[in-house]
């Protein structure tokens, strides 16, 4: 029932959006379906190439499949940092110990969505609904972060789930109630992001 | 001014959520500097890849500029028409009407914003942020529409704007007052595009 779901999401679009922050530490109190439900459903509002909706979510909440996928994910992240040089905890940088924190545990997030593309070449298509989730969770009080899998373990995540061939997992996103709090986050001005009418023209109002 | 920016984004996140739809037919009557900067604040507070925020916002406000960018998209649009067998308006299917309607009449919309992605891998990084933009927008009653452009006017829309041979545009987004009304969107229902655990499982929450 969309017009209950919109009702649920009762904060500002203001509050929602400068709020809305990676949430990496989260608790493992279950989701219930009603939220799951409400998450999903503004997704599904999202522009989308030719409204051809061509997304699926897959949920994962049952114990041994998110265990597998934690290991999965593990191994994933590691493999990403190997590509950046980085062989051990003791060699990364500072900013990686929240995310190496959540490759430790994931797997006991209360859920991980798996974000699909059923057909090639709409990838980028799926994300704006990813957008409307992080924003309908928070709203909920519930946290997550996007993240890519690596790919040498794309295939062992597919057989997990028994995905189709054609389909393709664009982000997983664990999502939980944050053991610490949403806020706001660091970005560059906007006078180094927007130009006006030419490359490089920064107008007077950025 | 962030703080300001979000308490002038005060519908709820759920009327922003639900309400949003592709508007297509935009009134001429310009947009305000403040809008503007408020619409490019709500997006770079979007998550993105590691945080390297690899977007810029490339504003089409001078009148020369937006024209001669509505020949190209008009011959853009034509083009990706022909690569699906369609050659002349009389033989497009009637879903069709209203983006060849926006195709025709693009270069008046008052703003155009180029979504550029700074660096090469990092088109997918800059989409939550348009969906931010998207929705703060529809906070101050000012609608739009994603579409990306034919390869085969890429190369003379970025000379126009002088855009550094690393920056791609990933969407052109026309920005207006609408014509017509926001509202409800048409999709398929949660049961046909949400699994739990394994592909094809359909959730009794759904």
């Amino acid at each position: 029932m969309p017009a209950d779901n919109a009702s649920r999401l009762h904060i500002t679009l203001g509050d929602a959006i400068y709020s809305l922050r990676a949430i990496r530490r989260l608790k493992p109190d279950p989701i219930s379906d009603s939220d799951l439900a409400t998450i999903l459903d503004a997704a599904r509002q999202a522009p989308n190439g030719a409204n051809q909706q061509e997304w699926h979510f897959v949920v994962l909440r049952d114990a041994e499949v998110r265990k597998r996928f934690g290991e999965l994910y593990r191994e994933a992240w590691w493999a990403k940092r190997k590509d950046n040089g980085y062989n051990s905890p003791e060699e990364l940088p500072a900013h990686y110990r929240s995310p190496m924190g959540l490759a430790e545990s994931i797997g006991e997030a209360p859920v991980i969505l798996l974000v699909c593309a059923t057909q090639p070449g709409f990838r980028e298509s799926v994300i704006p609904a990813t957008q409307n989730m992080l924003l309908a969770a928070r709203a909920l009080g519930i946290g997550g972060t996007i993240s890519t899998l690596h790919a040498s373990v794309v295939e062992r995540v597919a057989e997990l789930v028994n995905l189709p061939p054609d389909v393709t997992i664009v982000y997983s996103i664990p999502l939980g109630y944050p053991k610490g709090r949403f806020g706001p986050v660091t970005r560059k001005p906007l006078a180094e992001i927007v130009s006006q009418d030419t490359w490089g023209k920064t107008p007077s109002w950025a």
